[in-house]
């Protein structure tokens, strides 16, 4: 019999995390303070971040050690198995093979406890008693909380209240994890309350709920500020996704021709490209590197490459990134993980430089994909997930079309349980596609920073 | 560092189930016929089951080989990892060595597919187009939705009402997976109408499900009836879960002092339990195996052993079991998967020959030791599950009193991503507990059938 799926032994797990800034062909553009307008320098990031994280923001080194006690808990899901999608496969009649990397295996049933662990953990390390955080469609939210649970530090999430409304469980997941969630805007901040005052029914975005994360943590000594994607360190510990399938794929006897993840703010596209994009950069492969965006939010697509606020009150620091513009309210699509104005500016510098592409997917065939998955792989896949796998299913269609055999491998970033009654709405005939169109981009770059 | 997990190599999963029948000391009562009160034949259960899992539920043969194809579906999720509880037990303080064999990484999120898979293909191969079953919590149910989708057969869910509204996300994975799913009483059956008109708001019970299922696919030539509990070739396809604990224990250079499992048809405390039995009874050990009730419906421990029908309405076989009496309606706690009036008759046999012990729990705390469970180790457990959780924390918190280094092992049946609602009514202090008088047991066992 073929294998189905390839797990790694424990004691193979990779023990350092991979910095593609140390094989960047061009370095990085530096961050903005968003007042004076200069380069930022680590003094700035001390009230948010724990000097650890700072560093592993702008080092150079290729590859950073992961702390032991980050390794414990991550081996309790970690390796996450690889799998090959044979039943999909045979359901598409497509000569591709298809693999994926399933980050579902975790606690919160995602990739984001790579990141959330060791922020707990530095942060931890430095004394911080608190944190605070944004969620959108909660898996960052819910990973936070339970990483805070395993090292005994309070955390307050700002949900984006879409989101906060659309799926209730994550929310009590992170109430069963001992966080306390409010949705945003709320009421406990002043971007908050300008926000409810402006427009009562507001239904939050990422870049107002990290407004409001930030303007909590800042003021006070014993709290910090986590972020569960965009920055470069997230990326840096999602990258153990892309270094466990490299030695999977090993297992398998093949190499991916295509690496597709789905890209809100970056962090799983990250975590599983950045190792086959160091690759393509210092091993001569050619391997096509795609993030899948949102037709309704399509940054890299449809966005500009330019200085702008992480969020909307103008607190976070100016990044250079795609942009949509900070004040960009992005439709209630339920992939909320995706509805985030920018990109990760290691993404956005990629993509820049030709050494990734990227596409758009709408709302309707990523559930209907999401179907078609979970009636031939079993697993019921979260809406951000679904757009992976749209477009892998896609290009799995154009080879049985053309008859190529490409290998094409995806990050199956988490599962689908608390995005069900979007799969229900989705299945009534409730759900819609939505387009981003030209005169929104001209209405929402309106407002970019003058640097 | 200490292993955390231990994984079973994918060429070492069990190929065969073990079948507790050939080594039981006293054989089990014969079932008989709900009508005639004969003991029943093979042809008697034809119309509702494939010859092969009748031929399984009076089987001798000690192992039964598991079927190429069904092995294939087993291999996506299998072998189950089994973990090492070291966060638990350090913020127990306790001197105990405690596992948990991790039953939720299946596509459904519990034990269940184990036999839903197996059942969907012996349908299959004699042609079947279409099933019926009952559910509770709807683990069962989305378990055989999963199993339909991979072998294409169609399939009507009668949904416990008081389940159905309690989880409507489990009702919507069993669409997502193609199924149709109903609550119980339905207008579409006859029991389910007359327990209607008797009582417009009855909250239903696995009893009562079971009889529209069984109504609705007996007469129908294409359409079979599928049980997940109590039945003897069910707890034989769960062998696979004791079997696999049994070689990871010996990964991990130990033999458990006790093995626990919540019970309420009895299929995952069998799966675990039974290949422990066989060492107790044929290698001279002497594990303690315990089933965990819930104290509202403790028909091991407050029922009677006696024949009794397996469902409301008298149409299914008469089975000699410990009951609360077939006309029981369980109050509508969460661990919906444990409102069974009966017992596994092997369950029960085991019992009566002293060869298991069972204990009660009740609902509030099994909940905290849920909560404790998720912000030590992280997963969030069926309701079910944490009675299973509960009894191991009380067993590891006497060791601590004690000094004793028992070595506990139970199964983790499944996951809680659909009973949220449950836990957010558990922290805000919605939640009751209930006991089980002994007038309910004169009252409920008032009914048992005449033999």
């Amino acid at each position: 019999m073929d294998n189905i799926k390839y797990n790694l032994p424990e004691k193979e797990m990779p023990v350092s995390w991979y910095n593609i800034q140390a094989d960047l062909p061009e370095p990085l553009p530096p961050y903005l303070h968003p007042v004076t307008k200069q380069p930022l320098v680590p003094a700035d990031l001390a009230p948010l971040f724990p000097m650890e994280l700072i560093k592993q923001e702008v080092s150079q080194e290729r590859y950073i050690d992961i702390p032991e006690e980050v390794q414990e808990i991550y081996r309790q899901f970690r390796p996450a198995p690889l799998y090959r999608a044979r039943r999909l496969e045979k359901a598409l009649d497509t000569p591709a093979h298809i693999y994926y990397k399933f980050e579902d295996v975790s606690p919160a049933g995602s990739h984001k406890p790579n990141t959330a662990i060791p922020q707990a953990y530095y942060n931890k390390k430095e004394g911080i008693k608190r944190l605070t955080t944004e969620t959108g469609a909660g898996q960052w939210g819910s990973s936070l909380a339970f990483a805070c649970s395993q090292f005994d530090i309070e955390l307050k999430i700002y949900m984006v209240r879409v989101s906060y409304n659309q799926k209730p469980y994550r929310r009590m997941t992170m109430e069963a994890w001992g966080a306390t969630c409010v949705p945003s805007p709320s009421p406990d901040t002043g971007s908050g309350r300008a926000a409810l005052a402006a427009d009562p029914n507001n239904p939050g975005s990422l870049g107002l709920a990290i407004s409001e994360a930030v303007e909590d943590a800042a003021p006070r000594d014993d709290t910090h500020y986590a972020l569960g994607s965009v920055l470069n360190h997230v990326l840096l510990h999602q990258t153990i996704i892309g270094q466990e399938a490299l030695k999977q794929m090993e297992m398998a006897g093949e190499y991916p021709d295509a690496v597709i993840a789905c890209a809100g703010g970056g962090s799983n596209f990250g975590g599983l490209a950045l190792p086959f994009v160091r690759d393509n950069l210092t091993k001569g492969r050619k391997t096509q590197i795609i993030a899948v965006e949102p037709s309704s939010c399509p940054s890299l697509t449809k966005g500009l490459y330019a200085y702008d606020y992480g969020d909307v009150a103008g607190m976070a620091p100016i990044a250079k990134m795609f942009t949509l513009g900070s004040n960009f309210m992005p439709p209630p699509v339920h992939a909320g993980g995706l509805r985030y104005h920018g990109m990760s500016p290691i993404v956005s510098h990629l993509k820049k430089l030709g050494l990734i592409e990227a596409r758009t997917v709408n709302q309707l065939p990523t559930f209907e994909a999401g179907i078609q998955f979970a009636r031939s792989e079993g697993f019921i896949s979260a809406p951000e997930t679904n757009h992976a796998i749209r477009a892998v299913i896609d290009e799995a269609l154009r080879c049985r079309e053309s008859g190529e055999k490409k290998v094409l491998l995806f990050c199956h970033s988490g599962h689908g349980h608390f995005d069900m009654a979007a799969y229900e709405a989705y299945l009534s005939g409730k759900l819609s596609d939505y387009e981003y169109t030209d005169e929104k981009v001209k209405e929402a770059l309106s407002c970019l920073p003058a640097v």
